[in-house]
């Protein structure tokens, strides 16, 4: 890679900093021991009195000598560290996420690097890349492209991923989802089942995979109850609080005859459409997918489709501390269960009459 | 540091993986020229004709080659990268203020590594250190910990560290917080405006910053109105839901004359407080310290004093770049303001009888 065409995060900054470190050699001086001697009690290795260990700890300790685990990375292969590219920090669906993939990078001794791809695949891969560049020991990903080919050295140079939420494109590797298919599927039969025949369906951007999995489970839901599906009642597209808006805005006004009921993709469209129907004038249901803090305290409160975004990272993290760990078998799928949550907005029924 | 007292977070991982890794010499061979002009080519240096630039870049696509910026560290002394020790990526709180981070750092071509410090003043140090380990450029940390003596031979070796949230101990670094004395201060006054004389008061744990501070200002306003506080109607500890129920029943229920208004500390206690409040027999005025998503949805709508968790972390992260580009003045002390968003459960007015 030349200068020209390296990646924005891989710009040193303008000033290094760390000339004044204290180094082995000023522990040496100061302990009056020669630098081998240091450098086995630094490395825990053997051959050092007790009092010689005493004074190298001393003058480590006075000189503030921290050892530099940069180099130990280049010396043993090794970082201890993983990446975790998701779509964005500030999203309070992935936080849970994040700290489970924390946690077991923890108690594998692992540092956290992420980051968000802000749904871009140009920042998805610039990020990853970026990351691979730091060697991290693997990757867990929420892929924002899908096109993941431009991984295939790194995974055959070594490097472990583990795509979540989403599946990666064109590239083998573990995978871990939910049921976003059966979950919506479940949601919008659910509201069948009080009575609606009308039901809107607003999502995500039809090129993520779960937006057109859940849309996907709409359609099942409504063709097994042999429910036509006026596509006026359909809308993928941005989560901006301002798109949702109107477009539920729209769906609850259609004419001839409005929806009698909404499922919203996800708890960004979710929290939209929330407020929309806070100020509606006539009541409608809602089954909404992911869960909301809060939801439960709504009149009415907000059914949902749950996911548990927590064991999402946490098996993602398994799976590829698994394979750091040497597992070489095929790459896995796998798919976690939703969780249907009743709270009172998927039971209301359609007024009398406006069901035909 | 001998290996017996190394923080579990420097164990390295059981098995390299990056011996397959093509190198540069792999490159120079498949390439047919030198070793010194793949590297000129890989770190955008000139004397390299166009032909062979070419010839070059090929190899290198097809090797999958990446220059391995690990070994840049150690020659440039500079990582690229920055750390973020909070209390929780899971709490939806730090999600803008991690996701702000992210994004100051991405603007200057750093990558951000975080972890959780989850209120243990140990794990934080272990974090930070491991941090330093790696080599980071510098740290924004919102301290568990009151006592950060431990930092400075860091900072004597040129680590520059930014407090947010809450201030650091016993070290001077620039620190950002929010107002937090002030925004109590003004949300009791509010409670008191609204004819209030018993208000009660639950917070996080007392040797949180922010939680003393924002009792400081619930005592402050009451002092100011000249209304005693009965400590009976305070109560600081752990925000788990279950500490927080028990804490919310026994305050309102309180004899002889039980509180008519409640004042909770921060976002985990009042999505606590709403709960028991939304099946409590008479109505309690509220206001909340943090915003909630949805909490302009509830009946009444959740007043509260607002932070900007995202501009938190932006004041932070710019300060920290601020240093890292050569700022050597005095650390600064920032304080944000909060700000009162009156939504209905604050304008709530005691019961006919019940304030006296």
């Amino acid at each position: 890679m030349s200068d020209r065409t390296r990646s924005p995060l891989s710009i040193p900054l303008p000033r290094p900093r760390y000339g004044a470190r204290p180094t082995m050699k000023d522990v040496a001086a100061r302990a009056g021991v020669g630098l081998k001697t240091v450098s086995r009690v630094v490395n825990g290795e053997p051959g050092v009195t007790a009092e010689t260990e005493h004074r190298v700890q001393e003058a480590i300790t006075a000189l503030g000598f921290r050892r530099n685990d940069s180099a130990r990375v280049l010396r043993k292969g090794r970082t201890a560290s993983i990446g975790l590219v998701l779509e964005d920090l500030a999203d309070p669906f992935y936080a849970p996420l994040n700290r489970a993939v924390e946690e077991v990078a923890r108690d594998h001794g692992a540092l956290l690097i992420n980051g968000s791809s802000a749904e871009d695949p140009a920042r998805e891969r610039e990020l990853v890349l970026a990351l691979c560049a730091r060697r991290v020991d693997g990757l867990v990903v929420v892929p924002a492209g899908d096109d993941h080919r431009y991984l295939e050295p790194e995974t055959a140079a070594g490097l472990a991923t583990v795509f979540v939420d989403r599946p990666g494109g064109l590239t083998a590797a573990d995978t871990v989802l939910s049921d976003n298919f059966g979950g919506a599927r479940e949601g919008v039969a659910h509201l069948i089942a009080h009575g609606h025949r009308r039901i809107g369906f607003i999502g995500d951007q039809p090129r993520i995979h779960t937006a057109t999995e859940r849309l996907r489970g709409y359609r099942a839901a409504m063709a097994a109850a042999g429910l036509p599906v006026d596509e006026s009642w359909v809308s993928l597209g941005p989560t901006s609080p301002d798109r949702v808006r109107a477009e539920t805005e729209r769906i609850l006004t259609g004419r001839p005859s409005p929806v009698t009921a909404l499922f919203t993709g996800n708890n960004r469209v979710t929290a939209t459409a929330v407020r929309v129907l806070a100020r509606f004038p006539r009541p409608v249901a809602l089954v909404g997918f992911d869960d909301l803090e809060l939801a439960d305290l709504l009149t009415p409160a907000v059914t949902v489709i749950a996911q548990d975004a927590a064991q999402l990272g946490r098996t993602a993290a398994d799976l590829l501390f698994r394979r750091l760990e040497g597992d070489d078998s095929a790459p896995q799928r796998v798919e976690l269960p939703t969780r249907l949550i009743v709270r009172g907005s998927g039971e209301l029924r359609p007024a009398p009459g406006t069901a035909l």
